[in-house]
């Protein structure tokens, strides 16, 4: 009894994607422009060039090129750590007793731990080509941070990363991780800026968000020479360059005449899920195949299925341009016994209105359900996942248990986004039954949409 | 210009070893058996039943059989991480600026963070199939606790682990993930035992070593109805699990025609080095080829450069069998400041009568020296290593270096052991300049020398 289909499957080197795909290019009704907040107009390249680099700035706003060359020396550092492996989860597929056919793409074996290393690679590239001195970042949960470290060392560029002051006292390792690499870190709200000053004046205890660090990470960059920012998603230039997570899964079970029927990913910031779902909703748009997409969120911070498509700051600080997004306000701060990441109170505008126009579907979880699912699948799987990751899991058991209901045979892929060894604190929670879940209440999302900027 | 040797190479899943390969069957000059303390006599399969499962304890003994078959159960959970890729150090090449072509075999990637996963899984195995009800063990830097937590929580086996005491306050992350998995982890010395109970009599403060854990771990398992008690490295059963590395290894280098002249691989009780090198020290036992096969150790835990070639214990307590073996004396307890592990007192006595017949050299690295490798390793190759996997990193380099200045083009593989995720404090200790550096004096190691039983 021969298995076609292994465990795992690796592309060879060279069947690593040589271009980007740009989702944005076949979007008939393309995401809407970012705005200046000084005029309401759309964003020039010009504007966007002090703050990012030009590279990156164009890449931000070209909607219409469908594929961009990936450069050669970002290739070669992508050979080190990918392709990453397709998995087909027998193991867990057996313990469900489900008849549906469950794949992840791991995206955890690298140092950074996670996806986001594609993106930071292309980043650091863009930013040292160009000459610049430096590069400044905000991080949460801290893989970000991580990621951008190691490709900034890489590349040789010196990196100040704020990161959210929770993470920072809660992850004082993945700050030693950022060490090694070179990166100077600091918590965030800091008295290194004025919009950090700022928060502190106001609340001398604030915990700090993603929105918090990136005004300071922001401020940081515009006021320090031939300097500029980087941020790890949202953008439409990091959806682009995580298009390789998904360019990879097609091409993986294309192998064996797979193709999805469900493709979940979770989602904080989209840059996983849009790249994964990348060149299937290119088939969705085309009308070539329909499958079912599912972003997940947590219950905590639940900016598709609780938020407003408005136009909102991508930062607290409100010096960014005017995104159209799910948004929960940048006012917004999930509770703070919320343990992992995809703790951002916006959501890509790309995704934003894909979902918007119903071409995706978007659940949120409970954090002790998610962490249920994390335990599972780390004895059954053998890989301990990020509390990220684990949402895509937790809705990935749920719909293969619809498969046992129903009998379907439906074929699964979701995003193993990152490893969770440095949230053993939250794991450590959960094993002793520590972990709350806050959802939060009608009051709570109101005060942060009293956030909103008014816009129109 | 086409490069024709990838920076990863991973073989198929049908390119799983089959079967191990027991090295002791090509030694014409056998490992001195295991003795019986209390008669000096070999040690009978009746008389380790009660201490390994049956199947193991054949294992144990059998120095003649060749091969022997992978259960295919056991088969089924390496394919779920395996094989582990072969990689080429191009970045450190030219980093380095050096002819030699360096390959490492990274065993780091899966929720254990090691190699030995190997060996947990396969002992696991024989003792769920024996009809078991539990099994013990001890752990230091807490791989091995961690890879067997991983493995008999697949099985479903309950498992007790004594972890190190100073490992386990510095590493409660460690500790997290092996709870994770279902396994009571405690620390030791402890009072669930007579042994710790003594060691705690004789030293309330002591951090504990590995060879007073292994006393508690066996006298747990031989005083628990149906439980038996399994060991990460040293045995004779664990280095054959282990070849699985080296026979993969091999099988990658042959696909590009590559042969390596030089092979590194760190040695603490010498299950990695064991199972790195079988295939290749097989061809130097055979006369087939000869490659220079280096073992590498802490300074502040030298066995083979230090140690005696004697007979010993294998743990504190002076329980287990005699073993003949370069060691330290099993009453050696390295420097509080020893930050890594590979910290045991013996060493595998395969490798031990190698090593005494010729066939292998040994140097010793003093572990600030090994962290400056292990972060100039992670700019360079993208993987942040474990300490012990480090100290192979640091040989290499200077195997490199030496090749610059020979011009020699050598190839050189080392292996590559895991991941230092949860060393953090240790790098942190680097990073700030804290770390120091503690060699053993003749007066120190006369100490532990003085612990050594009288035999002959």
């Amino acid at each position: 009894m021969k298995r076609k289909i292994p465990y795992r499957t690796y592309l060879s080197e060279e069947q690593i994607p040589k271009y980007w795909y740009n989702l944005r290019a076949d979007m008939k009704d393309k995401p809407e422009p970012l705005l200046n907040p000084a005029n309401l107009r759309p964003v020039t390249k010009e504007e966007l060039c002090p703050v990012f680099a030009d590279e990156l700035a164009s890449q931000e706003l070209d909607d219409t090129t469908r594929f961009i060359k990936i450069p050669e020396p970002v290739l070669e550092l992508y050979k080190v750590y990918r392709p990453s492996p397709l998995i087909r989860a027998y193991n867990l597929e057996k313990h469900l007793g489900t008849p549906a056919k469950i794949y992840y793409k791991f995206e955890g074996n690298n140092t950074s731990g996670s996806h986001k290393l594609n993106s930071a690679i292309a980043q650091a590239y863009y930013a040292k080509e160009q000459g610049l001195d430096g590069l400044t970042t905000e991080t949460g949960a801290g893989q970000w941070g991580t990621a951008l470290s190691e490709a900034c060392s890489y590349f040789g560029l010196p990196l100040t990363v704020y990161m959210v002051k929770v993470s920072y006292q809660q992850k004082p390792f993945r700050k030693s991780v950022m060490e090694v690499f070179g990166s100077d870190v600091i918590a965030s709200p800091s008295n290194t800026t004025e919009s950090g000053k700022k928060i502190l004046e106001d609340d001398p205890e604030c915990g700090g968000s993603l929105g918090c660090a990136i005004s300071e990470a922001i401020e940081k960059a515009v006021t320090t020479p031939n300097t500029r920012y980087v941020l790890g998603s949202v953008l439409n230039q990091v959806l682009l360059h995580q298009s390789v997570i998904g360019l990879e899964s097609k091409a993986a079970l294309e192998i064996y005449g797979e193709y999805p029927d469900i493709i979940i990913g979770c989602a904080g910031g989209g840059s996983n899920l849009g790249g994964l779902i990348a060149p299937f909703m290119k088939d969705k748009l085309t009308g070539e195949a329909n499958p079912r997409i599912i972003a997940v969120e947590p219950a905590s911070c639940p900016s598709f299925t609780r938020g407003k498509y408005a136009y909102d700051f991508c930062d607290t600080g409100k010096i960014t341009p005017l995104a159209k997004m799910y948004t929960l306000g940048s006012g917004f701060i999930p509770s703070a016994n919320h343990a992992g990441g995809l703790r951002y109170h916006g959501m890509s505008p790309i995704l934003s209105k894909l979902y918007h126009d119903g071409y995706m579907e978007a659940v949120s979880i409970e954090q002790s359900k998610v962490f249920g699912a994390a335990v599972l699948f780390s004895k059954i799987e053998t890989i301990l996942p990020a509390p990220e990751s684990a949402h895509a899991i937790s809705a990935a058991i749920d719909e293969a248990n619809k498969c046992r209901e129903t009998g379907e045979e439906k074929t699964i892929l979701f995003g193993l986004t990152g490893t969770g060894y440095f949230d053993m604190t939250a794991y450590n929670d959960y094993m002793t039954g520590k972990m709350t879940d806050t959802i939060p209440t009608d009051e709570d999302l109101k005060k942060g949409f009293d956030s909103l900027p008014k816009v129109e």
